[in-house]
């Protein structure tokens, strides 16, 4: 069986995918585009992690874009993607608890005042803030995907009265038991002034573009935090340096921007109440991940349904 | 029934301690130093907060010291002390579950690289950490006191491997299922080269002061990390400046020190891999503390017995 794997890896992490998948799909030759323009008949399958734009064309038996990657916003733009064939997003045990951990570490951060704890340091004041109980603070995680779920589980198992926000009732659906949840907007914006720190792990898409912007943070209580771990486009940059500094927000934890890597001269980075991270809340984990291609490429060969379909009329 | 409330308080603080210690127990008239020495003979129960050396003497009706703060090593230390008063400490369910989450921040912190992150983030740097499983992470509890149990559960329960360190087997046999103990010293010394993070809980008495010195150091793996959470006094300072210096322990959060607050001059100040936290980790929750004290002095008042007791000859 040969398989395209196409995507921008640097050296030693494409011989890190290489590995894991061989090992989990042994049966597979791995081809780059070049060799699959050799064989095009023989390529029903392409592994892709943001490929560049055009390299899934001329392939006419393709029948599964599997992605190494959570987020499939950029390979759905690639005006040259070929209509018709199933696109499957990536959804990865180990990445949902990376991104669990990012979000409970952000809100025990936020919770306690460790970040305001650092900028006192650097000025070598004694500085202690005053503490709270768990269970009088409100977070609210806005998508109840698989790191969604992840994320609020954890983070309401610590303590925290935790709110959930999915574009899909079907979401709100399964979402963790205890955890309240609404999915449509209105619910949303009346819920947010009640809600301390906000956690974004939605898609991009066309609805949540731009949703973190000045009339969503002026709903939220005065002091409240923001932490973005979806997509840098889900926040208006201004609005945010805005809402931060007249202190409508406290605090933002950014792991995701419109331009990556952050520019040098962006304001963010030195801000003392932005934290900034360069994209690793949740890398996908080659060893974990590889074992799904190999189940979603064994499905297609025996017939089987796919698993974690992209809807292309949601948008993710 | 008449109670010395003793200690250094803020006014704030003072006016908070109050108002929750009359709603736990109306029947009690807290006095001051200087009332309770106008009535000597109405004063069975004093509770204190780092009282002045000396403010527990001419008491001869006293029969239970409470504790507001955990830790008794500075009050065991006044030598004034009245001799035969039962001390009790403070176990507090609110300071329990605050020391956890202090420790599984860190944990988390240090595991994730977040603080690398912060460094880098003041120079504008985009340096992406690798990213590892939690289950590939040794993290040793020393300490399996109240607080030490509900920091190793909690560190547990988010995937790592915990190891627990008592200085009593008693206090071993109590540890939380699925957690390894031990509780002598060649065992301790024995499972170092294998744990990459220790935080450290344990009480301050002879046999642990301090413990976190050059030869402690030196058994753990290069690269590994110190959390202090306990005093000040278990650290030696200048061996652990020399460990992170060339590079045998990565990185230090220290939330206590020999002298409080910090004196401006440490040289944990600006170091870049020590996180100071100004002794913060847990603080006793006037409203839940209030009600251990009431629990304790009811049992005093009606002949049962008292709880948190003191054992002296262990020194916590």
């Amino acid at each position: 069986m040969n398989i395209l794997l196409s995507g921008k890896f640097e050296a030693a992490e494409h011989h890190d995918w290489l590995r894991s998948l061989r090992a989990a799909l042994p049966e597979a030759h791995w081809l780059d585009r070049e060799q699959a323009l050799a064989q095009v008949d023989s390529v029903q399958v392409a592994v892709v992690a943001n490929p560049p734009a055009g390299s899934l064309g001329g392939l006419p038996r393709l029948r599964l874009i599997q992605s190494l990657w959570a987020g499939v916003d950029r390979l759905l733009a690639d005006p040259t993607l070929p209509a018709g064939v199933p696109i499957a997003r990536m959804v990865d045990p180990a990445m949902n608890a990376a991104m669990a951990q990012t979000a409970l570490w952000a809100t025990l951060s936020l919770h306690r005042g460790f970040f305001e704890n650092a900028v006192a340091q650097r000025a070598a004041l004694w500085l202690p803030q005053t503490q709270r109980r768990a269970d009088t603070l409100q977070v609210l995680v806005l998508g109840l995907g698989q790191m969604g779920q992840a994320a609020a589980t954890c983070i309401a198992r610590q303590g925290y009265r935790v709110h959930g926000f999915s574009l899909h009732p079907r979401s709100a659906a399964a979402a963790p038991a205890g955890i309240e949840c609404h999915s449509d907007m209105d619910a949303l914006f009346a819920l947010l002034p009640l809600c301390h720190i906000v956690i974004n792990l939605l898609p991009l898409t066309a609805a949540t573009r731009g949703l973190l912007d000045a009339h969503f943070f002026a709903r939220l209580p005065k002091g409240a935090a923001i932490v973005n771990l979806a997509r840098g486009a889900h926040v208006v940059d201004a609005d945010l340096l805005a809402a931060l500094d007249r202190g409508q927000l406290r605090h933002a934890v950014l792991d995701v921007f419109h331009t990556e890597p952050l520019p040098v001269d962006h304001a963010f980075w030195a801000h003392p109440r932005v934290t900034v991270l360069p994209h690793v809340a949740a890398l996908t984990d080659p060893a974990s991940a590889s074992l799904v291609v190999a189940q979603n490429v064994r499905a297609l060969m025996s017939g089987r349904p796919l698993a974690h379909l992209v809807r292309p009329a949601d948008g993710y």
